[in-house]
């Protein structure tokens, strides 16, 4: 039974994918035609009548580029209403099927400026971050409490100490739930009084970023309490909460907190060479997207996987045009040693949220080594030029 | 600093998960070693005393077993209480910063029973399932209303058509979401009452299962809106509107429809060779755990690329104990042919929802394709024991 011919009431304004398709030049071709299907109607197109569900609810080729034997780039655009204006939606349509073709991975996406109008992304961004802690220019810093199994007043201790030492961040190691070791309540409560009184000692800023994992029926509730109780700033992890979840914190006008985004769990998202989404694609538009106001990452020459050119896809993807977004931090970590800053100043310039852990505690106190990191890094910006 | 010793009230409980890795032996021995303290503490470990901390919340070793030059399996054991008994953070002790290192892959997991007893798991299962269609035993049948851009009343017309040929499930397709094209509302009302109507005719048992993907602020209110509109299941997409929504959908004894899981978006969490889940942890165990009383997937052969031992891992992972978990039925799809039944039939054996979509609109009608694929099935069935 084909398909009746359907008049549809189309605005005619598209966004685009571009997909990178790991095959011959001709096989390419032929995925790229099988993805716009897929993506869309993942019907059999030959039932489909001369109509506007062909010509306008089917993804359109817009522009294929070939890099070499395996490797084509091809951008397909898809009707804005496809999406519905909303973001697991927008997210099917870029991805959702397609996500289980070996060989199909996205290297960016273009958003019309209706849909981008549909979401609110970063509130603060680097502009709006660097705004709230009085840093115009210059790199920022962040530190994690940790471990898990300390109770909430050692926890609280650390904060304390890292605020003294003018961290502006002082965020939950993203590991910090609500374990009986220090409760959520208890644990944000205390640590959130400690970094106040900190500030208010010295005059600091340092904001504290609790752990938001709790489950669905929770999360609100707990950033509501997190916000009350004097957190500055919240940590989610997209993938492990849900990316719709995380953008519903974000876009939370009554919470209005600075989002910093934990790559927990996301490594499925982008470490396949030819399938997920690029670097810049998920650390950078989606995490924008979906409103973080700065994007957390492993570090090359880490413990983890990522090379210096993921982590410059990545910066790039966090301050790139993208329909008026604002720009947000990239924030390498992972493994953060001393001996690190100077090549890290030097790839990443003054645009950069440092996020060092267990380096810092290697030092007798911890405060100290707040401000032997700000030191050093200074240093290695007053020395070298950025790339 | 080192961090004070610590003593807590651990209850001794465990959950254990097995990962693979990909490196010779002794690598592969450093990387377990490095995995256990990066999902507990992620902190040097020779900052923490001989405490309960490091004898209790570091992941610990249980077994190591080689299966060549460059694979081995590492099984570590977590204490309980590092998952707070919540997904979001069970997951994060699973694979959470795992999923950014290259190299290991989570094959399984074994919960204690007392992680187990914080979910729900799967409300109907396959035993729920069959009872629902008084179908005790063979297998079951579903199909998706197609193609996006077609109105709530011809998707109606499809229902209807769909169910008189004695489908099971009717589903919406995945990327039918809140669309101008047929908005959530009407199109689930429309079809509902359409399955209804045949089923009033034929005496049929047929469910709808309108796909759920509105954002975070809707998902809860359009799920209790289907189920008033006479839906007699809901779709959702785990990795789309995220792990922990779907879960918290499946849990909602107000609610308590079956819910089918669909793949879309899920493709990094299995495709890669040596990161993410298996196809059995994530299909089966993973769907289970949120409570999935059937999980959709790509089927071998068809324009997915999943393999046939990746499709009985997958079967695998829906039936093998799991803390008492109900059993749930595998529902491959994706370009499900006729020809492909009998193969399938003699794979899967009974317990199996066949997903059938654009095929089944190649014949003249509806209503007489489905009863063609239920014929043939069962004509596949008598001939074919299954493998």
């Amino acid at each position: 039974m084909s398909i009746a011919p359907t008049r549809l009431a189309l605005s005619g304004s598209r966004f685009s994918v571009t997909y990178a398709i790991a095959a011959d030049p001709a096989t390419a071709r032929s995925i790229a035609d099988n993805v716009r299907v897929e993506q869309t109607i993942e019907f059999p197109l030959d039932l489909i009548a001369d109509d506007d569900i062909r010509h306008g609810v089917v993804g359109r080729i817009e522009g294929f580029e070939t890099f070499g034997p395996d490797l084509s780039h091809c951008t397909i655009s898809y009707a804005d209403e496809t999406s519905a204006f909303e973001l697991p939606q927008l997210l099917n349509v870029i991805l959702g099927n397609a996500s289980l073709f070996r060989g199909v991975k996205v290297v960016r996406f273009d958003l019309s400026d209706a849909v981008a109008a549909a979401f609110r992304g970063p509130r603060f961004g680097t502009s709006g971050l660097r705004r709230l802690f009085d840093r115009p220019a210059g790199p920022l810093f962040m530190s994690a409490l940790k471990p898990q199994g300390l109770s909430a007043v050692e926890l609280a201790r650390q904060a304390s100490a890292f605020a003294a030492g003018g961290l502006d961040i002082v965020k939950d190691d993203h590991g910090l739930a609500n374990q009986s070791f220090s409760p959520f309540r208890e644990r944000v409560t205390r640590c959130a009084d400690a970094v106040r009184e900190a500030n208010a000692r010295t005059g600091g800023r340092s904001l504290y970023a609790p752990m938001l994992s709790g489950p669905a029926e929770r999360l609100i509730e707990d950033a509501l309490f997190a916000r009350d109780a004097g957190a500055g700033a919240l940590l989610l992890a997209p993938a492990l909460i849900g990316l719709d979840a995380a953008r519903r914190i974000a876009e939370l006008d009554v919470l209005a907190l600075p989002i910093l985004g934990h790559p927990a769990l996301g490594g499925g998202f982008v470490l396949g060479a030819a399938h997920g989404f690029s670097h810049r694609a998920y650390f950078g538009q989606v995490m924008r997207l979906i409103g973080m106001d700065a994007t957390i990452f492993p570090n090359f020459g880490g413990r983890f996987a990522f090379t210096r050119d993921e982590c410059r896809a990545i910066t790039r993807g966090c301050g790139e045009a993208m329909n008026g977004f604002a720009p947000i931090l990239p924030s390498p970590g992972g493994g953060m040693t001393f001996a690190a800053v100077p090549e890290m100043a030097r790839f990443y310039g003054d645009d950069i949220l440092y996020l060092m852990g267990g380096e810092l505690h290697r030092v007798g106190d911890l405060t100290d080594a707040c401000l032997r990191l700000r030191d050093h890094a200074q240093a290695a910006m007053a020395k070298e030029p950025a790339e």
